[in-house]
């Protein structure tokens, strides 16, 4: 069975000056990586028509499918169309159907054509138009020597709906053959001692293991395999991630696409609780991650960035003896930061963080890195120390992730 | 003068299929930007050792410049270290000076060394190690027929790190001739409104004029001109941002690299006062952005995320007949969130941010992206408005920039 190699290519100056993040490309991947489809290479390039014409040459020779995106718009630095054009030794004709669709699209909404617009009639002869439901600039799709490829626009919406509604039902139609994966999302534990439990992949073959691991979203294991059959491709996947999960179970918190902070929101929400967090280092982070959730204020109250020591005391009663005893950076105060905030708030479970970021501040006693997380609850305060070693930032991220991390196993254990 | 031909791969399958967002291509291709440097290719490939010589050759043959980041990690899907060293015919050799720096990492956090963590300082013979400040990973460095290639880890923290210290100093070196450019960095103004007011750009010739829009930091301005002699290159660069810096003044925070988080804070720190937040849609993303920046404890004070009506009312101050009047999202509850914040505080200024983010929560009234940030200080409250049509993210994080603009102007005015 030969999987089809499908080759994406994102076309824009504003990629390769860092102005725009591709996300399109992301956003096509996922979508075909859901679908049972992979792919192969992806790049980049810049409006300029010889770089594009040089990687179209190795695309067409190597993959099945070519994905396009960007560069089919009404100004001179959009060259996709002619570049493309000339690629496969074609012209570009007036398509006054394609004219009239774009006219009706200003007129509906009132608007003069804009300058240069008609233009994207002019359309190559082989080529057939993909309907832009979002925006004006139709889509090219030539089917040629076997090989297929599809031109989309940059504009996000418009690419999406191209994908879905064309290019995707002809893949799928395309595809021989299946591929799934399966994840296991695992947190509190790193990469390197995973791979001590999990020890050699042999017995996994011909299952393929992933490790992808993430500053704040702990290590993520995929499990993938191609096939012919889908039920003999799934059964064979889910026996070996049966016998990994087994392996590593008290570190998976889900086993879907969502994040730690989807996961926790959602716990909270099903038992019908709410959160509070007291942030001295991270400084907003940990609630900032959160509320980054749609939905998330039915589950997060309140947030306390108490970074000064007269504010941990007025706002968490955190006790002037305590600070001055064992300091800001401690385990008595990360407690009495997570039970103030717990108290104050009036619900039912509580972080706090307390720690040295860097890259100055720290002492032989307490340095650079050392990091107390907090937790308070209906079973009472617990707390954990953390040793980071590496920037301000990854050290700030990784105390959100060890909040987030101590709440998830004292969730997992009430709901247990 | 021949452009430095700069080549970037970014290893993994997670990008191939879609579940990692390549950030770090994008970051880089900033940097790059930033520093006067152009990508010209930019890939993705798998986990694959055939896919990745095949990319590596064609790199290899057509650019002076090689940047890979991933696959360098301790685990089997890990290959860049194995497949440089038989891309260039070399071997990989134990370093014991690697080895006892992945030791040392360890040791100095108190942990065991992890299983398999070893294998990192097998090292290409031929190869340069590059210093991992972040993590335990070395870089390789390879420089070979008159061209480099550079790979770095996939974690954004270590290979930020590596770029800055080690990879951008020598690129700057190999660009040949000067190259010198002029920041001038904007705040609250978009960029065609600064394209309006600048108008045609031939005045400058032969200076280059770039705009890099950011969703976080403003419009920044690079002037920028190459040239063989570094006076001259200097006088005709000064002479032409003289001429905009006039047309622009106002927009201007600053015109070196800082952020206008790190331009606040050394303003108000200047001035010797103090600042607290109060963040609803936020959600801790203003606080969050100043304490990324070190020394920012002696200036913010203290921070509220103040999700719920409650804690509006319990943390601020907000009155009940406000929020039943005319709303958490209006105008007066911004106002009394920022006089709130700073009276109970006990600072010189504080902001306010209350907004809908969306996706969902919107009415005819007030729709998903209506935001209010607000401002209190010695010389009274300021509250503005806007209406943002972005993505939840990319609205929430509009609004902390809005609010941080708000303080600028604020604090400018002040100190005028």
């Amino acid at each position: 069975m030969k999987e089809l190699q499908i080759e994406l290519i994102a076309v824009g100056d504003e990629i390769l000056i860092g102005h725009t993040l591709d996300t399109n490309s992301h956003w096509i991947a996922n979508l075909l990586s859901e679908a049972g489809l992979r792919i192969r290479w992806m790049s980049a390039v810049g409006d300029d028509a010889n770089d594009m014409r040089h990687l179209l040459r190795h695309a067409w020779n190597r993959a099945d499918v070519v994905l396009i995106t960007g560069g089919l718009g009404p100004t001179p630095d959009d060259i996709t169309r002619p570049t493309l054009a000339h690629f496969f030794d074609d012209e570009l004709i007036e398509r006054l159907d394609l004219r009239a669709l774009i006219h009706d699209r200003f007129e509906a909404r009132g608007l003069p054509l804009p300058y240069g617009c008609e233009i994207m009639a002019q359309f190559p002869s082989r080529a057939q138009p993909i309907l832009n439901r979002e925006g004006s600039a139709p889509g090219i799709h030539y089917s040629e020597e076997g090989r297929e490829l599809f031109s989309m626009p940059g504009v996000p919406s418009e690419m999406r709906e191209m994908m879905t509604e064309y290019v995707l039902p002809r893949l799928r139609q395309r595809a021989q053959g299946v591929y799934c994966f399966h994840l296991l999302k695992t947190i509190g534990i790193w990469e390197s001692q995973l791979y001590q439990i999990i020890g050699e992949t042999e017995a996994l073959a011909p299952v393929q293991l992933a490790y992808l691991p993430s500053i704040d979203h702990g290590v993520t294991l995929r499990l993938s395999l191609a096939g012919t059959d889908e039920a003999a491709v799934k059964d064979e996947l889910n026996r070996k991630v049966n016998l990994l999960r087994h392996k590593i179970a008290p570190h998976v918190f889900c086993e879907d696409t969502r994040s730690i902070d989807e996961v926790l929101l959602q716990m909270l929400r099903e038992r019908g609780e709410r959160l509070a967090a007291a942030e001295s280092c991270t400084g907003g982070l940990l609630c900032h991650r959160l509320v980054s959730i749609p939905g998330s204020s039915d589950v997060l109250d309140r947030g306390f960035v108490t970074y000064s020591n007269q504010s941990k005391i007025d706002l968490l009663g955190v006790r002037a003896e305590t600070l001055a005893r064992w300091g800001a950076v401690s385990e008595e105060t990360a407690a009495e930061m997570a039970e103030g905030a717990r108290r104050a708030a009036g619900v039912e479970h509580a972080l706090s963080v307390t720690g040295i970021a860097g890259p100055s501040g720290g002492t032989a006693e307490k340095p650079v890195g050392l990091v107390y997380v907090g937790y308070s609850g209906p079973g009472g305060a617990v707390v954990e120390s953390r040793r980071f070693s590496g920037s301000r930032d990854a050290n700030r991220r990784r105390s959100a992730a060890a909040a987030l991390t101590l709440l998830w196993r004292q969730i997992k254990d009430l709901s247990a």
